[in-house]
C-alpha cells in the first residue's frame, strides 16, 4: 500500500485549499501562486502535518489549513530562492521568475507568505502561530547565512548543518509539532514527532544535496551541478575537500570563482566526490539522521499513521539509493 | 505642544523594541533590518496604533509590540520595493539594496516580515492577527496591481485609488483598528478609528505622490520625478492627462517608454501639472479625504489623544501646503 493511500482524500482537499487560498482580485498574484503551487512539489510538509494530527486522532479541517499554510511558506521561499539564484527552471518546469519578472516574483512571494499567515490565523491557535512564525524567521536566517557563505571554500560541516537546519529541518519540525498540537498529543509525544520531523528534514536536505551531483536533468528535472555553479558548498563537497590535495582544491576554487561548471568539470567533480567518499559519507550521515528520527516514533504504538511516517522516511532514502 | 510630546516615551520604547526584535544569530539579517529601520521613517503607523490604544485607555506594552510589528511589515515592503524599483536611495540615504545585494534584501525583507508575525503572535490576540495578516495580503496585492499598471497611460483614477488603498491605506487602517482592539473600544469607536486611519492613509499617499513632483532632492531626500521615470502614473499626472492634448500625451508617453526623465522634461511636466491643475486637484482630494477622516473622530470626547490624531492629520497636509 502506498503512503498516499491512507491520506489521499486529505491531499485532494489540500490541493483545493491551496489553490482556493491564493484567490486574489489581482489576477497575477493568483497566477504566480498557482503556477508554483502546481509545479509538482512533493508535499512532504503537508504530509507531516496531516499525519501528525492523525497520530492524535485529529482528522478535522484545521490540519488541511495548517498544511496549506506551511506549504505556502515553503513555496514563497522557493519563489524568492529562484529570484535569488536567478534560476531558469524549477522541478523541470520554467521557473516563475522566467515567466514573470523577478520583481513580480518578489511581490508574489510576499503575497503567498501573507496568505499563509491568514490561514494560520484562521486556525485560531496561538501556539501553532508561534511555532510557525519562529520557523519562518529561521528559514530566512538560514537562507541569509547560506548566502553569506557563497563561495566560502572553508565552510565547515557545522556551518552546513546550521544552514540546512534553518532552511529545511525547522519547518518540517514545525509541521509535525503543529500537527501534534492539533491532535492534542501530550508534550512527550509532541516532542517526539517534532524530533522525527527535524531529523527527516536534515536527511532530506542531505539527500537533496547528493542528488545535485547525481541527477540527470532528463529524469530529475534538476540541472546537475547547480549548487557548485552557484558557489554553494554542500556536504558532499565539504567532505571531499577535506581529503583533496592542493591542485584539486585550486581547480574547485576556480570553478566557484567562475560561477559556472562545464560538463567536463562536473564529470571530474563527480568522480572526485565518489573517489574521496564525499557522496558516500553524506548518504551515511543522512541515513543516520533518518534512523535517529524513526527511533523517536517508538513512543507511539503501531498504527496506520506510524507506518506512513516510517514509509515517508524510507522514501527519502530511496530517492538516491 | 508637539504631537510627539504626549507619546514620546512610547516612541523611545518602540525604537528599542524594533531594534531588539531584529536580533539574529545571522549578523547580516540584523544589519539590513536595523539599517532600514534607522533610516529616518516617520513612524506614522506606530503613532496611529499607540494613540488608538490610548483612546481606549490602554498604555501597556502590547501597543508597542503591535506598533513594532506593523512598522516591520511596512519596512519589509520598503526593502522589497527598493529591490523592485532598483532604487539607489531611500529617504536621502543609500538604499539597503545599494549596500547589500538585491538578493540579500529579498531575504532580509522576508526575515523582517517573519519577525513581525512573531511579534504579533506574542500579543496573543487572534483578531489583531487576522486584521494585520489580511492587511499584509492587500499590501502585496496593491504592489502587484501597481506593477501591472507600470507604463499604462490609460490608468484611471479608480485604479489609482485601488492601488493606494491596498498599498497604503489598509495598513494605516489596520494600525488604528489594532490599537482600538487593545484599547477595548466598542465596535462603533473601533470602526471610527479604522475609518480615520484609512482616510489618513489615502491622503498621505496622495500628498506623497504630489511631493514626487514638487520635492527638491536636497530638502526632501527624494529624487523628484521618480514615479514617472518608473512608469508609475499617479493622480497628479492622471488628472493632468485628462486635459492634455495629443502632443502633450505623446511627449509623456515617450518619457515613460524611455524610463527616464531629464531635468528639462521634469520642468516641463511640473509646469503641465500645475497648469492643468493636476497638483491642485490632487491636493484638494487629499484635503477632502483628511477632512472626512477627522469627522470620524467626532464619536470621541476631547482628549489629549484625540488632539494628537488631529495634529497628525494636519501635519500630513502641511507636508506640501
Amino acid at each position: 500500500m502506498d503512503l498516499l493511500d491512507s491520506i489521499r482524500s486529505r491531499m485532494e482537499e489540500l490541493e483545493r485549499e491551496l489553490i482556493g487560498r491564493l484567490k486574489s482580485r489581482v489576477p497575477v498574484a493568483f497566477e504566480i501562486g498557482s503556477h508554483i503551487m502546481n509545479s509538482g512539489g512533493k508535499r512532504i510538509r503537508p504530509h507531516l502535518a496531516i499525519i501528525s494530527a492523525r497520530m492524535g486522532g485529529y482528522t478535522g479541517p484545521d490540519a488541511v489549513k495548517l498544511s496549506g499554510a506551511i506549504e505556502c511558506i515553503h513555496t514563497a521561499t522557493l519563489l524568492h530562492d529562484d529570484v535569488v539564484d536567478k534560476a531558469d527552471t524549477r522541478r523541470g518546469q520554467p521557473s516563475a521568475n522566467s515567466l514573470w519578472s523577478n520583481e513580480m516574483c518578489v511581490l508574489g512571494g510576499d503575497f503567498i507568505l501573507a496568505k499563509a499567515f491568514s490561514a494560520l490565523t484562521s486556525i485560531g491557535n496561538i501556539r501553532i502561530l508561534e511555532i510557525i512564525s519562529r520557523a519562518t524567521e529561521r528559514l530566512s536566517e538560514g537562507e541569509l547565512f547560506q548566502m553569506m557563505n557563497i563561495g566560502n571554500m572553508d565552510i565547515t560541516e557545522e556551518d552546513y548543518i546550521r544552514i540546512i537546519t534553518d532552511k529545511t529541518a525547522v519547518l518540517m519540525e514545525a509541521a509535525c509539532r503543529g500537527g501534534a498540537i492539533l491532535g492534542g498529543l501530550g508534550q512527550d509525544q509532541e516532542d517526539a514527532l517534532a524530533a522525527f520531523g527535524f531529523g527527516l528534514g536534515i536527511a532530506f536536505q542531505m539527500t537533496d544535496d547528493v542528488i545535485d551531483y547525481r541527477s540527470e536533468k532528463a529524469t530529475m528535472g534538476k540541472e546537475p551541478g547547480k549548487d557548485i555553479a552557484e558557489g554553494k558548498l554542500t556536504l558532499p563537497l565539504i567532505n571531499a575537500l577535506k581529503k583533496s590535495n592542493d591542485m584539486e582544491r585550486e581547480r574547485i576554487s576556480q570553478i566557484i570563482r567562475d560561477k559556472r561548471v562545464s560538463a567536463e568539470e562536473l564529470l571530474w567533480i563527480k568522480g572526485l566526490l565518489e573517489r574521496q567518499g564525499g557522496i558516500q559519507e553524506t548518504l551515511e550521515k543522512s541515513r543516520s539522521y533518518l534512523n535517529d528520527a524513526v527511533k523517536h516514533l517508538a513512543l507511539f504504538s503501531d498504527s496506520e499513521e506510524k507506518a506512513a511516517l516510517k514509509r515517508l522516511a524510507e522514501r527519502i532514502l530511496h530517492r538516491t539509493y
